[in-house]
């Protein structure tokens, strides 16, 4: 907008860079931040400095943390036989708050796509098949998205960590829980049809 | 969630009291700051306290600016005689983008909200008062929004701010530019048709 005060220009325009953050949610939030009680902006401005500052990727499983290796690399109680293959490591907190997984997690940091100019060598690839040398690794669990990208990627990824010991396997597709038919799109059925399981 | 490092849930914590974001937004916004470039992040911050120690209230208006009195309330090429009230600082912007308003504005910094325990005494009200004090303002325009709240607020101002040599006016409400009867609710149209306006 053309009559803001200069800071409140800067600090939009700043706010603007951040994912999710449209022109007019930058202008809204920089607005707010410059008539908010000082004390409130200090502490903001501290903590990204802070989260940043005190923040690193675990070098094991690429996940973020205090310290490298990360806590659930270095948890003795974790099954270190199975490993679980993600995009981002937002996927590792979504999977660690269903409860569900006590294994290890590999962060590859992106999936496959040739287009946008991401291919094998800018993900975790090779740190992962470093990890699968020593034998411990009984089976590989690819969990990406159900996209036309995570498809490649998880293809791509299974003739890469196949060996003849260890099992590879992918999250089922199908309906998502508490989901009737009629919200479903005809991909998800056909997949929910393909992976149907037998009750007995 | 649970197993986000101690730095990145304080700053989701942090992120999360600015207005329009949610935990899920806040906990994304935390995730892609602590990868971010440091010296991305470094200018974040910095805009942010700049932004907030640089920008000061105008004493006269209330909207923001760099300096007090800001440049709207000291241009000598607007219309003194004219003064609008508005509820926020963004309101100032969003007429200030039209270009059509050449006068002065008066910031009230809410409106009127009883179940929210706002009163007269804590807008801006006194302080429009004495502005009204001198005799220059000629008219006055409540540009308050068309919701119950703004309604009571502007019926209230007019009370409180009418005076024999002095016209008080309030925004036209009516169909938006650009859009057709069948996307305007019932009330929208009945004020379209009490404020209908003769072609001739």
């Amino acid at each position: 907008m053309s009559s803001l005060p200069e800071p409140v220009r800067q600090l939009s325009a700043a706010l603007g860079q951040l994912p999710g953050i449209g022109p007019r949610s930058a202008d809204r939030l920089a607005l707010h931040l410059v008539q908010a009680d000082p004390l409130v902006v200090q502490h903001l401005a501290q903590a990204i400095l802070d989260g940043r500052a005190r923040t690193v990727t675990c070098s094991l499983c690429g996940a973020l943390a205090e310290a490298s290796p990360c806590p659930i690399c270095t948890d003795d109680r974790r099954d270190r036989s199975l490993l679980c293959v993600v995009e981002r490591v937002l996927d590792v907190l979504s999977l660690e708050k269903s409860g569900t997984y006590r294994g290890l997690y590999h962060v590859l940091g992106g999936k496959l796509s040739p287009l946008n100019g991401v291919g094998p060598e800018d993900l975790r690839i090779a740190e992962l098949q470093q990890r699968l040398k020593d034998g411990t690794i009984r089976e590989i669990i690819l969990a990406l998205g159900s996209d036309v990208e995570g498809d490649a990627t998880s293809a791509y990824l299974a003739k890469v960590v196949t060996a003849s010991e260890r099992r590879v396997s992918r999250l089922a597709q199908g309906l998502p829980a508490g989901s009737g038919l009629e919200f479903a799109d005809e991909l998800t059925l056909t997949r929910a049809l393909e992976g149907r399981r037998d009750v007995h």
